[in-house]
């Protein structure tokens, strides 16, 4: 017998008759012989619906009222399936976030889970009761309502499953999983049977959206086995796991991109001590996110071009801070560029094998792609390129990382 | 300074611009020197959907979850109405049932109010800070969410007004105070400024859905000066009091109807002892409440007719129950009748003066109006007539008592 956490997102608890689908599910995993506990999101749309009308009661609003408010969507998913789940013969009982309790700290809207009481929820399992547990919400200091952000029921998920030292965490989507690149434009792209937690972050924070980031760094921290599949198939799905757990592991497991890019230039900035200090401290005062960053070598040594990438949705910001430094840095021009793409290559196995970076300037190479900035991690590799060259870039690279199906 | 309670139902925050012009309503009683609780119900409509889904869920749902899930949309609007006090420079927060605690017995979906712990409210009274309290909730033991069922908010209210020891409740409504009888059949109807509490429950039992019964009732107990007002109005309502507080009593305050009856007739039952219970013994089983009760003399000893009155939704069930029972009771005909109403003349001036029934009576000879039922209390006298002649009696009865607004 074995202690399974599931998780549903909002598309699979969209109305009653998907809540039912759900039901269904769980009760197949209880009759199989196994303890559940089950985390749920609100109703698709809730959310959105519940945040609008927040905002639209004070734009400036208290997080703490927010929290107030939003939360109440995985309050009624948690009682509804918990009916549903009766309604098939199943005992099943819903806890918020407050009556386990889950602590979390006082930073609302965004909260950080400290701990979670397990012990209702164990005496509770150990009856066969399936425990449904609202996600996205906990208790704050001072008895209030917090949220963890968005995408935080798969955070709540994985930090139930820490807490009760569950067997795996099936994390429910409308994807069946983690893919070696993205289907609809690599056609041969094949779904891994296994991925490390390493490379998992790296693909959630390059774009591909399976799982929030977070949700994967609390796994990697508690070693806990995460399965992201369907909720709308009984395929097994992608399972995220300790690096040891793998035996074949391949050079690279995925190639992912984000169209989320901007490039500015600024060009022939004086070349001398201080001034990426005094570009990149301003924007990060802006609170704009800077992500890839190269600084040329200069050929007189009095002037350099530095070029830098942001989210097209802080591209204007980015601009006006650095306009506002352009006295200080005294460039010679200024060229913002949102035509462009980030390309990585993800892969534990380039750890060990050198060759991966030389794969990928080659194949860039060969098809005529120029590549405007690299930034390399231990475990990924990044060129932006020209948007328009996406397509041939990604099919191009999983052919030569050898990942097309057959 | 004086603390008062202001309670605001489902068609007075059914949006966010109903919710605002709620905040300027509290805004002008907090700038006007005093301190303010506010308990809110759910934004109209959510409750009817939240209870559809539990229905819809589960049949025969766990009151426990159907709790969980429907005391979501106070918890919203709570939320709400403090950010929208916020948003206009009034210092408000939210209290959820559990938060304050207000604790109640288990009776799920119907619990009663036991305690409300008041220390963090008057806190932030004392701050000038508007409290904003969900309605219609509160703390099960188990630690579970309860509501008190329909129209329990306004019983939040009062109870709130009861522990603050608050100087008036005050129960905004779509209709702005307590009529001597319904304006939209009697148009010289007054509103009335005071009725006392006595009154006011046998107004709201006998068909005036002004307040919940049940709300009176923990007003009369606790002596809480409740008081009826409209939302969209500035006009003040109507004060429910001690009798005590009104000087000039009148002797009839007001008159009511109600079309929810139904009449059974059971003719020609034999006359001898146990009849009774044998026929409502069993209706009672069957959970069917029996109204008024008449059973004839008999003319001859041997046999009698019994006449009582139902809801008209109880009707069917009672018919059932009746025929059931046809080989011990032994009745001749049974005889239905769903074309009546009930009128009642309501007044704590009659336990002190003779002629009131008197003038009941001849008003409606004097119309040929025929009374088929008659049923007294100390104070009201209700008569079951044919419905046909609802308007006629309420008119002619409002005349009769000197009621006509000039």
């Amino acid at each position: 017998m074995a202690l399974i956490v599931q998780k549903f997102g909002g598309t699979s608890v969209a109305d009653l008759n998907r809540i039912r689908a759900v039901a269904d599910r769980v009760a197949a995993t209880v009759r199989a012989g196994n303890q559940v506990a089950v985390v749920v999101s609100a109703m698709a749309g809730v959310t959105n619906q519940l945040v609008a009308w927040v905002r639209d009661a004070h734009a400036d609003y208290d997080p703490r009222e927010y929290d107030t408010v939003v939360s109440t969507g995985e309050q009624v998913t948690t009682g509804l399936l918990a009916l549903a789940l009766n309604n098939i013969g199943i005992p099943a009982r819903s806890w918020l976030g407050w009556q386990l309790p889950i602590r979390t700290d006082g930073s609302h809207g965004r909260a950080r889970i400290d701990d979670i009481a397990t012990d209702e929820l164990m005496k509770g399992l150990s009856k066969g009761e399936v425990q449904v547990i609202a996600g996205f919400q906990g208790l704050a200091p001072g008895n209030r309502v917090s949220t963890l952000g968005r995408g935080g029921s798969d955070t709540s998920a994985v930090a139930v499953a820490a807490a009760l030292k569950a067997e795996r965490c099936d994390i429910y989507t409308d994807v069946d999983g983690v893919y070696t690149s993205d289907p609809r434009i690599v056609a041969k792209a094949r779904k891994l049977d296994k991925i490390t937690y390493e490379e998992m972050l790296e693909m959630a924070s390059l774009g591909a959206k399976v799982l929030h980031t977070r949700s994967v760094e609390l796994a990697m921290k508690y070693n806990v086995r995460l399965q992201v599949l369907s909720s709308f198939s009984n395929e097994p799905g992608t399972l995220c796991v300790n690096e040891d757990e793998i035996v074949e592991q391949e050079l690279v497991s995925g190639i992912t991109y984000s169209r989320d890019e901007a490039k500015i230039t600024l060009v022939r900035v004086a070349d001398k001590p201080g001034i990426a200090a005094k570009l990149f401290g301003p924007l990060s005062d802006a609170e704009v996110n800077v992500d890839m960053i190269v600084q040329n070598v200069s050929e007189d040594g009095k002037a350099t071009d530095i070029t830098f990438t942001v989210t097209k949705g802080d591209l204007k910001a980015a601009l006006k801070v650095v306009e506002s430094l352009k006295g200080e840095l005294g460039y010679a021009a200024l060229v913002p560029d949102s035509n462009v793409v980030k390309v990585s290559v993800i892969g534990v196995g380039m750890r060990s094998h050198a060759g991966v970076a030389k794969t990928m300037f080659e194949t860039m190479a060969a098809k005529g792609i120029n590549i405007q900035v690299i930034s390399t991690s231990e475990i990924k590799i990044s060129v932006l390129i020209a948007e328009e060259y996406t397509e041939l870039a990604l099919r191009a690279l999983h052919s030569a990382y050898g990942l097309d199906s057959a």
